[in-house]
């Protein structure tokens, strides 16, 4: 019987390996999912795949569950980052949750010069990620970086990571993703005012950048985020 | 100078054509917004495309828009129907906004054997496409329908409309967008705890239905909307 409760762990995984369970966790499993000594959970670490444990000790403040059988190997998602420009809350974390189903490695949050938000709770992305991840199944979470400035992240760019970027500015066009070569990539959505001159200035006419349209209407930057990762891994990703 | 403000109405728009402002739009064009008389107004109603209108009269109860010129032609989207069984309140606002944004000409709540929800509010569903609609610069607002029973629904099935759905057992598999044909379609998303063997057995092996596969991992019911209208947009429909 596979288990309904997949959960990540920072903790080593292996054939009889005994992890620890935190007060938190422990009032979650044993509490609200009320799993009794002998019942089952998935684990995943990032690192040694999806591992179906057993509830070894169960108590209020702690307990033990132990590793029974690997029940997936580790699977990477491609090598594809997602750039996009914080929005409101709820837009955000939307990102992030869909980011991870559809199978980035890396979310880095931008401040654009038309970015509203200065700040962001990095700590409270990554917990979302770390949902996403529990809930669709995948063996790895993706790291959600701090937020960084577009012109410098531009600047350093490394050329060898092909950068796809949605300019609303281009809606209607038909820039698809025929012309972005395999390889990493980083998908980059624009924040809904749009891009400033100095940022097109930046992406515009690099060998390393492509421009891709979605369709004739405007989208929100969460749609387009979607959109646009559906599209690369579709041609260039894992859902080929 | 193009407005900021894009409002649906249901007058018919037209070169000196008046539509009178209800109460409660007076709050938000006048109150809100802040407009006055001489400010400019975008206006669509799904018929005469997109006019540019100006305020001719403003009031705290009601008030007058004046067409002034035609900004852009009616647009359909393609004859593409978006089905899916309702999820949490959130989520499916979320999915009615998206098939908006995305392009789609109908949308179909439906009810299948693991769907919890028995009844939707269709008025509710109906105004967030309404300002989903004025927010992408659509010049159409797709129909939202009432709930239907998805058996009944397959079973009177028009062959003439193409079927693509997706069903969370083949995530993994690499069912794409090829086989689809050209023409009318519609896109079916299961419902999360995914269809049932009745519904499969409906579904699978007909000429006027095809699965398609969304990656490896497991996709929310609005994520696997986003994703899926995306392709069928960008194999079929009016983002070519």
């Amino acid at each position: 019987m596979s288990a309904k409760v997949r959960l990540y762990v920072e903790q080593a995984l292996g054939q009889g390996q005994t992890v620890p369970v935190a007060r938190d966790q422990a009032h979650y499993l044993f509490g609200v999912m009320r799993l009794a000594v002998g019942a089952r959970v998935a684990l995943f670490n990032g690192r040694d795949g999806e591992w179906q444990a057993e509830v070894s000790e169960a108590g209020k403040r702690g307990g033990m569950l132990t590793c029974v059988e690997q029940s997936a190997p580790l699977r990477m998602p491609p090598d594809l980052w997602l750039l996009f420009a914080p929005i409101k809350k709820a837009r955000t974390d939307f990102i992030v949750e869909k980011a991870v189903e559809l199978g980035v490695a890396r979310i880095v949050p931008v401040q654009t010069d038309f970015t509203n938000s200065e700040r962001i709770r990095q700590d409270r992305l990554q917990a979302h990620a770390i949902e996403a991840a529990e809930q669709c199944g995948a063996t790895m979470v993706p790291e959600v970086a701090d937020l960084h400035r577009l012109d410098r992240l531009l600047d350093g760019w490394d050329a060898a990571r092909h950068l796809v970027f949605c300019d609303e500015a281009q809606a209607g066009e038909r820039a698809g993703m025929d012309a972005v070569p395999p390889g990493p990539a980083a998908v980059l959505i624009g924040p809904e005012g749009g891009f400033s001159e100095a940022e097109r200035a930046r992406l515009h006419g690099r060998d390393w950048a492509t421009p891709v349209a979605l369709g004739p209407r405007i989208l929100r930057a969460d749609t387009a985020a979607v959109a646009a990762i559906t599209l690369w891994q579709t041609h260039l990703g894992d859902w080929r």
